[in-house]
């Protein structure tokens, strides 16, 4: 059977050239980093390696990078560790209500010990209001932490315009750039950002690895403590196979990046357009032209997502109603009841996310099958009106 | 040349089994185990027979196994995690002088929050009297964290009757198992431990992956906060590759266990017998009986164990000063101090960590050439009397 896999944004398949990369580290190189002797220095120099590859593609130093377990623990990191590490006084943070997770759970935390949180809202296609985070600023504020695109809808945040204001406040910008890195041109410097949070697994690299860009200077406490490893900043041995991964991933992902997005936007439009033509009451989620390449995200009336994307995996095409890592719950998702979607039509809700194996003939399929798939679940609805 | 490799207490080589058990999963089974999709399903399954091949281990449930990035995220979570999920006025934590990095540095950090710490101290064989424990706990105790064995000096700690101590006072008992799940019979009701902390590239399997195991009704807090994941006691996408590594190590272990003490002992014996025999001036560091199966750590006087280590070097052999994690510092052990050995002699201090691929020629090379290196570098130390 066609197997075509649309969550990209869940996780990627790892690209030959990583898995290339990684195996003589998980086989023969397993010397620990740290050690003194020859054989644990030329595993250290390859480590120091990948963290210049992950910093060249974002236009940071390599002092910059800490290497953390994924983009979770770099969020967890850098919004325990602005707020640990500011002085008395200052105990606030702005963030917004469409964040991952992996942010939006730091902070409700962080609330329960005591510090304070603003959530944004966001317009009807997802977008924070820059003025908004200047009005929210206080004498308090420590951190605003902003996602570069959001990973259900695919808006992009107006990154540049916030850390102008973020900047003059002297309060520190955190971005989660999970989604966006090897997608978009992602610089620290360009964004202007302090604290930027990178997973591998999104960008055809290994599970279990990131890092957390921290701006030379920026007050940080660690967050996992221990060994003197990563410069002091985050202990536990070196997830070597992983580093080494993701480096190579990086590399590639700065060197295909224009190449990779000029592939996946015809198919993101031919895909957006054809389930709007053909599906009725469908609607796009999300923001029409400032959105992830490769991110369609569309609401279908009177049907739950969820029986769309069974539908659909039985015809072989992998997708998703939102994130996998709230895939367990039953509440609806928070980003798209933020920006106005009845909590009924959230559950109607399904994202395909593409990926540099997708081609023009796998969308020809969905665009084929989905319609059919919409139909014959809406037969089946008591909410819809056609039946 | 010839490479004998020493340094197992740093990490050991990965088992060839658990190799080929994680390339699969590296390749091409790449989906998020938390999606919906049949690929997902596939996946979710074998983490979870992962996760029962790690608690079989352990003599623990599935349940009480939450997959961590190793063993130094695991102490941090337990001991965090404990210490926040407490109810006011649970504040106080016991723990010892020779712990690792990776709980000492937690201590020292909740101290900076404002928790109470007692640090015991342990005897010139390193260990801890269970009475001392007892006189220590105190209304306002929340945790005892004492670990099972040492990684310099190999003393293993009278757990079961700390346990019983800790059991009686109502307070919970974590035990950094990381040196001991693979050497010795780990079953976490014989021991009556609460948490215990494991990883996996100490006992064959890959870096980047570990366990917290968590006796069920214990009152934790998240640690990495975020998704869904691990029933929302840690947050990010699963290190799918890593967490089926560490299930196969786990499995190993549990199988081999015995064969490996069995082949263990006879070589560290032979190892510390010899040295002592043609090596004047030299002393085991540590407990001579109540030992890890495979560690050697030897103090030699008039010389730096940095020295040492580095002529074995040349000569192929990879032993080590003490722990990888601190192997930057210039600061003396500061689990040899705590035993009473002097800041120069702790400074002359070699550890020498055996694995289940070392022969008995191994330890013959070594016995034949250690001599000779400690005798000259002591011809060129001022400090040597006999020069």
């Amino acid at each position: 059977m066609r197997f075509i896999y649309l969550d990209h944004a869940a996780t990627t398949p790892t690209h030959p050239e990583v898995v290339e990369a990684m195996i003589p580290y998980i086989r023969e190189k397993f010397g620990n980093p740290s050690s003194i002797y020859s054989i644990a220095k030329e595993i250290r120099e390859a480590v120091e390696t990948s963290r210049k590859q992950v910093a060249d593609a974002l236009g940071a130093n390599p002092e910059e990078i800490i290497f953390t377990s994924g983009g979770t623990e770099a969020d967890n990191h850098a919004i325990e560790g602005v707020l640990y590490g500011s002085p008395q006084g200052k105990d606030h943070i702005i963030t917004t209500s469409i964040e991952h997770h992996a942010v939006l759970e730091v902070c409700h935390y962080m609330e329960k010990r005591g510090f304070k949180v603003t959530y944004l809202r966001v317009d009807g296609e997802g977008l924070v209001d820059p003025e908004e985070v200047r009005k929210s600023i206080t004498p308090r504020t420590a951190l605003v932490s902003v996602m570069h695109a959001n990973n259900e809808i695919g808006t992009i945040q107006p990154i540049e315009e916030i850390s102008k204001i973020t900047r003059e406040a002297g309060v520190y910008l955190h971005v989660d750039a999970v989604q966006t890195v090897g997608a978009l041109d992602v610089d620290v410097n360009n964004l202007g950002v302090d604290l930027l949070s990178v997973s591998a697994h999104k960008l055809y690299g290994p599970k279990g690895i990131g890092c957390l860009y921290v701006r030379k200077g920026t007050k940080l406490d660690s967050f996992i403590h221990g060994g003197a490893q990563e410069r002091k900043r985050r202990a536990g041995t070196e997830n070597v196979p992983g580093i080494i991964g993701f480096g190579k991933a990086m590399e590639l992902a700065r060197l295909e990046r224009k190449e990779r997005a000029e592939h996946l936007l015809p198919l993101r439009d031919k895909l957006i357009t054809g389930i709007l033509e053909r599906v009725p009451d469908s609607f796009l989620n999300g923001h029409p032209t400032l959105r992830l390449p490769n991110n369609v995200n569309v609401r279908f009336k009177y049907i739950e997502g969820e029986s769309i994307c069974l539908n659909l995996d039985f015809l072989g095409i992998a997708a998703s109603t939102g994130s996998a890592c709230s895939s367990e719950s039953l509440e609806p998702s928070h980003v798209l009841l933020s920006i106005g979607v009845s909590p009924e039509e959230a559950h109607g809700s399904v994202r395909f996310t593409l990926g540099r194996d997708n081609s023009e003939e796998d969308i020809d399929y969905v665009l084929e099958n989905l319609p059919v798939v919409v139909e014959k679940l809406r037969a089946m609805s008591p909410l819809y009106p056609g039946r």
